[in-house]
């Protein structure tokens, strides 16, 4: 059995996700393409050397009988409508983040899903696939740390040249709010951004770093540093302090050499290699569940709550204040479909 | 395109190969299965949910025209007469180790695959696919420790209930053999086996542990553990000494535990989690070579060549004396076609 | 040479000094002791072998002719009227931490030392003799990381039956506050105390764990953590992070062990075998430099400092606000004084 | 109480000797020296600061009435009569490596001192006395690693510019020698020496790495390399595999970086700060047990079974054979005072 794919958005993301369907997954095809570009759709077609028609837009696409999923990775402010739209139409969806630009909108789609009855929204978060997320998850299950208490963060970039603005928060912590809560099955309840000594790299007119301070409405404390110019490389690193033991995010596997006086290892310096294992794990899974009539990845309330988030850190950063997040109850609906590793 | 699979043995192996080309990997197709025992083929199929035709032996299988290509994993000492018929039929066939259960059975299937004229066989080194052993190689094409000089390497399983005799060396060392020679890409010469004061865990009538001392044609000495009692877990280390610099084989990524008084990672106890992934990759490799018509896996040469020192080291465990291994000239048919990382 | 040593206070950190400048370090003999309980002066020199005179208090110990130096390690309150008599006296003195019970008794101690023309006062922060601390200053100090930007620490111990109230932050993050002013060269501007979820094995009526936020003058942002029932042992952690690379306190080294499935190293469950060889370095600086008429450790301006660092650290906690620092200048008589490594 | 000390040779180590003893030890004084070159000497007096007599010879200190204990850091084939006037004398001596340039010489000195009916005589073995080493030992007399069956071990020099001949051998091997029969409480039984490929940095006309394999009475089999132009570093490496588990000698304490995309650590690049706190160690506790009349150091025994064991080296490696190592049985008198961790 295989799931018939239309894809909306054929840029660098989407071109990724259709050849990974096409060469590496099992079980999924690329039968329906669309792109505001038309010749960026045609190439990948043909690239890909795919048997798949091309169609004028998104709405097409997914209202066409032969598109049994869609996957959405056009430009942002577009995301919504489509999102919205394959609701209307029954019919599953992978969105990449995020969800909507702004709250309102996820809240929209939250609205519209729960309405329609049946769960089709999967938003790409896709740390929440990575090996090493996995296991210190099933390390804190397994109570082998006890409860836990407080967690050490760091997002680190060795640069972001194409960076600017709210970015570091926007696109960068982004990831840190929605795997936390994944990791402690928690809620946020205050968050406060603290600004360090500005890195003489960071980009003009941008801070960087930032110190951002979670709480949870458990009482753990999360320190996180989100720091987008640090030079040594792409590192994510994640501490879970419990009442018993602590355990660390595992370090990729590297060949430890020594040489020249020093013992060492490779960083990373890209974000590809380190989560591109989970980017093909999070579509296979989604491939998987979804010819199963099941939904089990990050959902559109998960989508929402990250943009609350999200809004909170922007006006703490602002404010120099420490700023209450406020959510509404999460519907029912999606707590029965809570994912599990 | 798709690579229509024919499988000559549906025991635990055949049934892991036949479970990850129809669910996990892409481009392949189980059209096609055989077992000694015809139930459990039958009982695959229905398992996997196969649109497969069973054949009443192997001969039959590889003869059907629909067959493009075949993978043996039927019972050792089957594996000759399959794969020469593979290459009388001029398919494509992938054999799990051994390749034929003596050095004179893996030089007929040599002779009979340089006479076709056409390089048709893979042989099951899974570890030539393993990310680590892969990133070691790198370490050492890129010239960064230097020329090789020595190695010292393990080999070491929790426990092997179900060894006995000479098994340590043709069922646990054979990985070592094969995957030394691909990651210096030089050969043996003579082999020294040396057996240490025996474990108490060590199987009735068996050995265990052994010191084997390898010296390869360039000069380069290795000693090689290998302990299949050793209580702790299953551990395979390797450590290349340069004339600049050291590389070791990269452990597996873990979660760091604090703990109880102890900083500690998890070690594996199974060989299966340490290669799961080199399996999926080795026969993701074989589709997608043998769809454009290459084979860039072990050849039939890197078999006969496991099998010949197997049986030095054999010699040389009992003679306790330092065993040459000649070799006849490797043929250039093979050399061309050089497996590169 | 020899330095004549009286020691007021013969307890548990008194008996350890002087049997250390006895037995183990070189230059230093304690000729002069009292303690309020003058069994207990007299017990240890018939323990330690001592050729000491046993005075009735630490006053007339300072007065005596035969002492060179002095050495405080009586009861933290009597610690100010015994620092401010041997400067009074003209005598180097050494003085367990705290200097004063408080920033005011601090104060007077500085203002005599700077009135008396001649610094004479030595503080026990005993960190800043320690192997791995000053590898980390020596690596910011040669600009391998280039310059701090944050700093994330955690003073772990297993647990702490005998602390109440504020011990977490006046007996454990004094070393901290100490210590870390020390490593960046820099100076606190202001303090924010946090209190995670409680940990189940807190003291009675006690917070347990902290996270505090200190500033610096340089805008340095140090996040620390202060658990003192960690349960999995005695812990002392320091990442700093600066604009082109991040640097870590060492870990103790320890024998690796593979054993029971599990990578291994023990991690210290007291403070003491942590920081025994810091404490010989310590009292052997000390020696050394009195002998030669110098004073290279942390001064009573340093004992001060941490002393209205702590007084601001508690009413950050109490108020739940971020309270700043603010400090008098440092007198040049110090600066000029400053311990270097 | 102070143990008065005469030096027999003011050269390298000698002058390293007479400077802990007066500045960093406890216990003892440098109250006598002689040298070959008396302005050495003399020299040694001056800048040392010591109330020490200049004797004209090694015989003459040590019949001085003045001196209690004799140290013997003179030319290596002086050793011998110097330690053999010691004994005549009745006074503890302690003799830097080689106690004598011969077995034979050693054995004379065996035989004088079981004769004398007193143990005298310490060899400067000093890595018995570093800590990682002695936690090594603690881990196996623990039995955490069940009982030992071989060791895989290595010693590299960074380079080695002075040596030549046999040196790796006979000044690098050495250490190996005393300190793996000391780990283990075991004797050798046979050694095997392997000439790996040549390094291109080996010194002209010696080569450069070993791969030495001994065996001892209870059946362990060790692995060594000895490699004395690794380029890389002074590094001392030494695993234990035991029947339930394996343990490593520590890695020496150091800062972790994260910089350059790399996450490393120093390596040595001299043996002195590797084994600095070792000579420490081992001179504090020669004088303390001195003091008591004690002696608890590696023996004249000791010192013997090492020069027989280089000897069988040496062969092993001229001949290419395996050679059996052959010793008297030990006197009771050594067993006796067995040295202890």
């Amino acid at each position: 059995m295989v799931l018939k794919i239309g894809v909306i958005g054929t840029g660098a993301i989407g071109k990724d996700h259709i050849h990974r369907i096409t060469n590496t997954l099992n079980g999924g095809e690329i039968i329906a393409v669309t792109d505001v570009n038309p010749e960026q759709a045609e190439a990948v077609v043909e690239t890909e050397n795919l048997n798949a028609e091309i169609f004028k837009d998104g709405h097409a696409l997914i209202q066409s009988p032969n598109v049994d999923a869609v996957v959405v990775t056009s430009w942002g402010p577009t995301h919504e409508e489509f999102v919205l739209a394959s609701i209307a139409a029954g019919k599953p969806v992978f969105c990449e983040k995020p969800l909507a630009t702004t709250a309102e909108g996820c809240k929209r789609i939250v609205d519209a899903e729960v309405e329609s009855g049946k769960q089709l929204v999967t938003v790409g978060f896709m740390r929440r696939y990575d090996q090493g997320y996995r296991a210190l998850k099933k390390t804190i299950k397994e109570n082998q740390i006890g409860t836990p208490l407080m967690l050490h963060c760091a997002h680190r970039n060795q640069n972001a040249p194409a960076f600017h603005g709210d970015m570091p928060i926007t696109d960068s912590f982004v990831h840190e709010i929605d795997i936390l809560r994944w990791l402690l099955q928690d809620d946020y309840v205050s968050v406060q951004v603290i600004q360090p000594r500005r890195t003489r790299f960071a980009n003009d007119g941008m801070q960087d770093s930032y110190m951002i301070l979670l709480e949870t409405k458990e009482g753990i404390r999360i320190d996180a540093e989100v720091f987008v110019n640090c030079q040594y490389g792409y590192d994510v690193q994640c501490q879970v302090v419990g009442d018993t033991g602590i355990a660390n995010l595992p370090e990729p596997a590297s060949v430890v050499v020594r040489k020249d006086a020093k013992l060492s290892s490779d960083i990373l310096t890209d974000w590809k290699p380190r989560f591109i294992d989970a980017y093909d794990v999070e579509i296979q899974e989604w491939i998987d569940a979804t010819l199963k009539g099941e939904m089990n990845g990050p959902s559109a309330w998960d989508g929402y709550v990250v943009s609350v988030t999200v809004d909170a850190c922007l006006e703490a950063k602002n404010s120099e204040k420490i700023i209450p997040i406020d959510l509404p109850e999460c519907p029912s609906f999606y707590r029965e479909a809570k994912v599990e590793v």
